[in-house]
């Protein structure tokens, strides 16, 4: 009983296993379909249509997800740690809904939080050559975290004053109706966005917003230019140099071009 | 009759010797010509009064492409190969529309399919200086293939999950009719293209859009610093090294301080 | 009574001694706390149910502040430079308008001036850990003042021009109502914003707003390169050095593939 | 006579001397006030309470501009050559509509070509300390000129193309109405400006929106990381290096925390 455990677990929460690659692979796809069915289901025109196969499709995928779910807790040793955790709190809150649906009219809308299992799908990354790719990828951000979050705080700061003045500035009628909303109107001018829903319509209004906007254009360069730091400093002259170590005293990080040690002149095997 | 396939295929496939080149050339400026023509044709007023200057040139145009796409089949060893193929399905897509118009009504509208032949313009880059220039561009871009694979990969997760969230948030009044069309209002959000034709109207909903379009706002510097540092890597460390060689083994690309070859140990020459 | 002053000098302008410390936090929290109630009072649905709370502790914080105000003005030997000083000016403006607000009606909404007093925030920056970071970025943009100056010059005359141009070009009835308008309908263009509540109808408008959108989006690349060569700048060439020092004369920062010291020739210990 | 012609030359014409200096100085606010004087007079609240203000200083500045076309002419040799040149054309056009709209009622919103003046404004980045910051920005857009002619040209097929494609696929009702116009919203969508006025109203043509809106999004990395690459390059290493040449055999480029000559190993002197 305990080996059956043992080996559940391992095709459930790794993917060293050959079996365990596959039933990441299923539970992806599964998962990529029952978010696919969950978008049709909310267009109007096909729920219509199709609203009894979308139903009875649902079903089969929440009683699949089910099982997935009982699995999960009976493999464990500790299920609560599983339970408690994001990915046990999102699993279950993918399944719940369609069951409420059965007692609550209206809840069934919920199911659309089903997408939030595609989040799983980041395990992808790890299953394959994109590993070192996106490593790289979250290496660059996390090193570049803290500036990152200096000019997120920066630009939150310049968004409240800047939205507050221009909700003094501006008439209710053009759509700065209460502060947050000019704040959001700040955001949404400062990211280059411009919806347009809100505009500025008077002369020191579209004054302020044009010194606003040129802003952001160039406040934009500095993430830009951190990421890009951070990444051009993670490949500091490896592209040329070879992989080969010297025979003699096992020196490395010789250049490609290199015949001899650099550092004891013994000959390096080409 | 060998040997004028044989010339013609040069003529047509290379772009090496004279006439290649010269083909190329009239066949581009065709290319452009027709799309022009297309596109005049498209505007109500001037196809109103040019109707049949239109009409002519674009029989004329279709002739020369009718010539061109029997001509490149004769030429050839194996035809299918080309025919089938995806310039080849380009090429007759082209031409077919103009013939269809004469039995059915309505089917001119395809003729705009001919654009696609404007694909054939990147030959152009093949043709002269630029060749150095979008080789590495090309070089910069299929290095990064991966990363940006991964990252592209990571905005459609994103814009599946907060498109559905902002489904569930925000009313249908407010053009969030289904999640697709969520999902469509997150892209144009996190990109920050920001039509407005969709725009959050509840305190909630545009709380999370703000989020979103700082993190579009954010996000964009990721590709940025993957070309950036693809480009910035094409030229590594040149600068940096000075242009003497050793003057007992020959070894070059010293670093600018060096007095000593780092090879040999030879005192170097200044 | 002077040693009283200069604790409280301490206190309140310093921030090295745990009590300047707290004083700096509680400070802070209160400037943040009055900013989210001037913005929930903003709203008005919030302000008919709970105007009268907002009232009252708009008046607690506003009697904090003035404590403060006093205060400062009190510990110090020369008042009136604070007093005029950019921080002293907005320490005023944020306590004046409650008090206006009991003799002149409609004063009340200038409360949002508060919101200025939020530029402290910027201190937190000096606080922690953030230090490093932020000198970093502040470094990277003023070392890059210069070219930024030049390059908003640039846009500036830019915009100036194509909006004179596109208001002579657009009819009136497109929003292009006169030349001020044309320019914040350029600015909100060449910036990526485009909020659409002006935006060109005639076919010449069109090709010339085109023209703008893509030299704007090739423009962005100059303020991003800008600033990412400077934060590049700020590490230079340290990944390519090694540790080693030199045995005989103790030089650092060899090149990584040295075998003899740059300095004085000495053979150099793996 | 030959005298005052070359002394006024040096004038108008150089900047080297005093009052070739203040000349510019003078003819620069000029212009900055005349196209401010152009901007308030198309405001038309503003022009009809102070349209006889604005036409009589209009007049002067006209007056004075007179003048001064009149003596480059004169001063100059060969002048038929600054007539037909760029800014000969520009100085000409920013004065005939003046006195064309005594004779010809409405030829007066053409003064608003006046603003073209305002590229005699890049002189003043030649007049001080802005010559090497601008200079190395010209040099950085110039060596990467023909990277983003190719990239500028990829785009502009890809958005003709994707124009088309959307025109067949969306209806007329939508504003969609002619292929350039669909055009016009490829290169809004791309350069993620964003409008609205014209946006995609079926499913396939948001699919296909999404599509160009993250191509967009990931395209404008290319400009910035070429441009990014060109500054870098521009300054290798130059930070770290110190100004003074070895007294023994005159190297240079010395680290700064250099001793002795990396080259024949004298003292350097401090």
């Amino acid at each position: 009983m305990k080996d059956w455990k043992a080996k559940w677990h391992e095709i459930i929460f790794e993917a060293d296993t050959k079996e365990g690659k596959l039933f990441d692979v299923i539970l992806l796809w599964l998962i990529v379909g029952s978010v696919i069915l969950v978008m049709l289901g909310s267009v109007e025109s096909l729920n219509q249509r199709f609203g009894l196969l979308f139903n009875n499709l649902e079903w089969i995928i929440s009683t699949l997800f089910s099982i997935e779910y009982l699995m999960r807790i009976l493999v464990l040793k500790r299920p609560m740690k599983y339970v408690i955790s994001f990915y046990g709190v999102i699993d279950l809150l993918s399944l719940v809904p369609k069951y409420l649906s059965i007692f609550i009219a209206g809840s069934h809308a919920l199911i659309a939080l089903r997408s939030l299992r595609l989040l799983r799908m980041f395990r992808i990354l790890k299953l394959g050559t994109y590993v070192g790719e996106s490593n790289k990828l979250m290496t660059a951000l996390i090193a570049s975290r803290t500036k990152i979050s200096v000019f997120l705080f920066a630009i939150l700061i310049l968004c409240t004053i800047l939205g507050t003045v221009m909700y003094l500035v501006e008439d209710n009628s053009s759509g700065f109706t209460s502060i947050p909303r000019s704040i959001y109107w700040a955001i949404v001018t400062m990211t280059t966005v411009g919806y347009g829903d809100i505009a500025p319509q008077t002369v020191v209004g579209q004054f302020i917003a044009s010194i606003m906007m040129i802003m952001g254009y160039g406040i934009i360069a500095i993430p830009t230019g951190i990421v890009s730091s951070e990444i051009v400093k993670q490949q500091p002259g490896k592209a040329s140099l070879n992989t080969q170590s010297c025979p003699n005293c096992g020196a490395e990080k010789h250049d490609t071009f290199a015949k001899f040690c650099y550092r004891c002149g013994e000959r390096l095997e080409g």
